[in-house]
């Protein structure tokens, strides 16, 4: 649209710093020339611009740059950084990729639930029904946007969160990583700033890196998850323009983000029309049973992307994945058109019958109580083997354990001590902008508990002990 | 500089009659060799003494020295664009979806082969049995480079046509057009140069303007595919960082580029440490059975990036395409891995398993028939019921038939009424970068032959004739 055209390029000026607080606006009619629009148009442009809490109407005196109320920064909320955002320079990101590749280690980094832990039988007989029903449309091109059926429900899946989604706004992508990707896309340019926690995911740090864009960070406290008001200052101080937060369960440090905290993140961010990225990959896996709300329950369709799939729940090697892409749906939709044409079809119609047909709250509910015993397994036997001073996460949901070695061991030694002894974990710094966590370590709680996982703990601890 | 040294020389023989008009003059290699100079620099002499008028390029035969000396330098070569690289602004590109999206059309536009035409029954026995061999397989991860017996297949099947591919180059994708995304990402950075050929496939172009390139384009001359002298010039003129090309029955008009040619194209880019991105998506589909030799044929591994999949030859939706990805392995599959993780595992088993036990060769042989066969129906049709003066292509492989339009009729407006028809074509300004072969329309080879098929013909034919 037109309007929102150019609401966007004003929008970006007034954030930049270009068209300053309480600067008065171009008249209606000089706008319209200026950019040549009609009355009507710039009307609309100047209202959404209001609507984003970016300019007043002042009456019988036109359109204004809100005055915002700038807090005085320094005296607020010292874990912000203050230096400027980083374009992404950790080497060891570019490493991780020899732990995911290589197939003879004993497995402990890895996240995605075994095979024992998922419903697969029942997922390969709807994947057989499916290819005997119609072997056609299952190996035929689909829509870019996704199978409807699949896509009416996850709306209907959401709406146990409190949720309300339409089907139409939903895309299914290749994975969770994908939408982030293509939302991402969407909403950013290369030199943009976006908002990111830590530590956060490596794939996130990755997909920006990508991207050329800058980040800035605020802290995901191990305990609380993000801090609203951390967030807040950060939008004041950055020229932001989106955020990629992982509210529920984080990776690698489990946080979860209380619903406080997840109301004034999003409306923080809405007040200055920055789109947040939300990976809600976790949510479901609360140990609890009592899943945690995404951010999108408490926003509009315009200002929260959410990006999840079945990977961690249902069938990691599909591919099946989606984000809510709200009134970003027509762009999202052209960008995975445009770089991967559409979900594989077969996937897709193979989960939609296993919906049909199967309980997935059944096989949930067992997942659930096989992480929750799976992390105080391996919390008891780090307890039991490591060096004294270890400190363990104790998250309430999720896939993954994030520790803080004892005696200034590096992360990064003890991966490498560990990679030769064929045992797979991931170096702390990997999931920090530019290499901090040194002295951590992440843990996956994706294996079946079993006596070669027990003593593959116990000779990490070892190997830790040896390096302190 | 060491060529306008080169160049006045050669003038002042020419001029002083020692090399008279219309003798040949060295080849660039032989030049090179003689004055011991690079071969850059003999390109350079010569273009110099074309620009003054003193000798002349013969298609597919060298440099000649001109009859008699005539300056007008923009009278050479006019196909190439003296413009500058455009970024894109073709906004039909933005509407294509709407046609790929609407499922109540009869679809004279796809080039996707119909599912008759496909081994849609053994593909679907061949993942049944992967199924059942090991679901747990078939649904977990796969790592992020793909399957190395698919690699391994995809390595066999080049051997045929004389490259030898090593399997730890090539990395498995979701579909081609993944893989051209991927490659691009990983060659370029947002504002540096591509070139394409013109007409070319809208995902391309749509794809280079996804990631902020500027672009240059070259004809893609339907009887003879892309001409090296033009890229040879487009080289000279523009700081061109890497190439697309559709060499092999390029989408939408069909065309073949010649051996010699794509010897050229591969030695001028290769010259000048551009990287060569081939969209090789056709290449198994000439109506002889004769398979064209890949670009990848006539390059070293550093050079030329082979991107296809298996869409168009045995299964559109499970989405498995490949990139030879030669010495840039390592950064694509560190893109793949941090865009959409890795390729569903169950489709890559699935082909796996029909490549074991099934003759695609076979499958191939009866494919290419019905295309080569569609070729002529849908041509007969045309020549029958369009308006006299309709121009088709004739394409020896491929999957599309190029058409200009007789009497003035406007591709967007003959597309627009056949949508209001529920008939499915392409208006050919999509494939262009700013709105170019307004005149022209796109058809897709795709569907079996039958009456609604020819039905629809007609009625496009006659609504093509009312808009004359």
């Amino acid at each position: 649209m037109l309007y929102e055209d150019l609401a966007g390029r004003l929008g970006a000026q007034i954030r930049r710093g270009l068209l300053r607080p309480g600067e008065r606006l171009p008249s209606l009619r000089r706008l319209g020339r200026q950019e040549k629009v009609s009355i009507a148009t710039a009307v609309e442009a100047y209202l959404r611009l209001e609507r984003e809490g970016l300019v007043e109407a002042r009456e019988r005196s036109g359109y204004f740059v809100r005055a915002r109320a700038v807090p005085p920064p320094q005296a607020r909320l010292p874990r912000v950084q203050s230096r400027a955002p980083q374009t992404l320079r950790n080497p060891a990101l570019l490493g991780v990729l020899d732990v995911l590749s290589r197939e003879d280690l004993l497995p402990l980094h890895v996240t995605t639930p075994a095979a024992e832990l998922l419903p697969g039988r029942a997922l390969a007989a709807a994947t057989a029904r499916t290819l005997r029903r119609d072997p056609g449309l299952a190996l035929a091109y689909g829509a870019p946007q996704g199978l409807l059926q699949l896509r009416e429900q996850i709306a209907r899946r959401y709406l146990g969160c409190g949720v309300e989604v339409d089907p139409a706004e939903v895309v299914i992508t290749a994975g969770a990583m994908e939408a982030i990707s293509l939302a991402l896309r969407c909403v950013t340019r290369a030199g943009d700033v976006v908002l990111l926690e830590t530590p956060t995911y490596y794939g996130i740090l990755q997909a920006v890196a990508a991207l050329g864009l800058r980040a800035i960070e605020v802290p995901s406290r191990g305990s609380a998850g993000i801090d609203a008001a951390a967030v807040r200052t950060a939008l004041e101080r950055h020229p932001v323009r989106a955020a990629v937060l992982v509210p529920n369960f984080n990776n690698p440090n489990g946080s979860l983000t209380g619903d406080d905290d997840k109301r004034a993140i999003v409306a923080a961010c809405g007040e200055r029309g920055v789109v947040v990225i939300e990976d809600d990959l976790y949510g479901e896996l609360a140990y609890s049973g009592e899943r945690p709300a995404p951010l999108r329950r408490y926003a509009g369709r315009a200002r929260v992307i959410t990006c999840s799939s079945w990977s961690k729940t249902l069938a990691p090697g599909l591919r099946v994945g989606w984000a809510l892409a709200g009134d970003h749906v027509d762009d999202i939709v052209r960008a995975k058109c445009f770089s991967s044409v559409a979900t594989a079809s077969l996937p897709q119609r193979a989960i939609g019958e296993y919906f049909a047909r199967h309980d997935f709250d059944r096989s949930l509910r067992r997942l659930r109580r096989e992480l929750a015993t799976n992390a105080q397994r391996w919390r008891d036997a780090i307890r039991r083997s490591w060096p004294d001073g270890t400190r363990v996460s104790e998250p309430a949901g999720g896939v993954s354990l994030w520790l803080e070695l004892a005696g200034g061991v590096d992360g990064q030694a003890l991966f490498e001590a560990a990679m030769a002894h064929g045992i797979g974990c991931l170096p702390g710094h990997l999931f920090s902008l530019r290499g901090d966590y040194r002295g951590h370590l992440r843990l996956g709680l994706g294996l079946a508990w079993n006596a070669r996982v027990e003593d593959g703990l116990r000779e990490l601890g070892r190997l830790a002990g040896r390096l302190a």
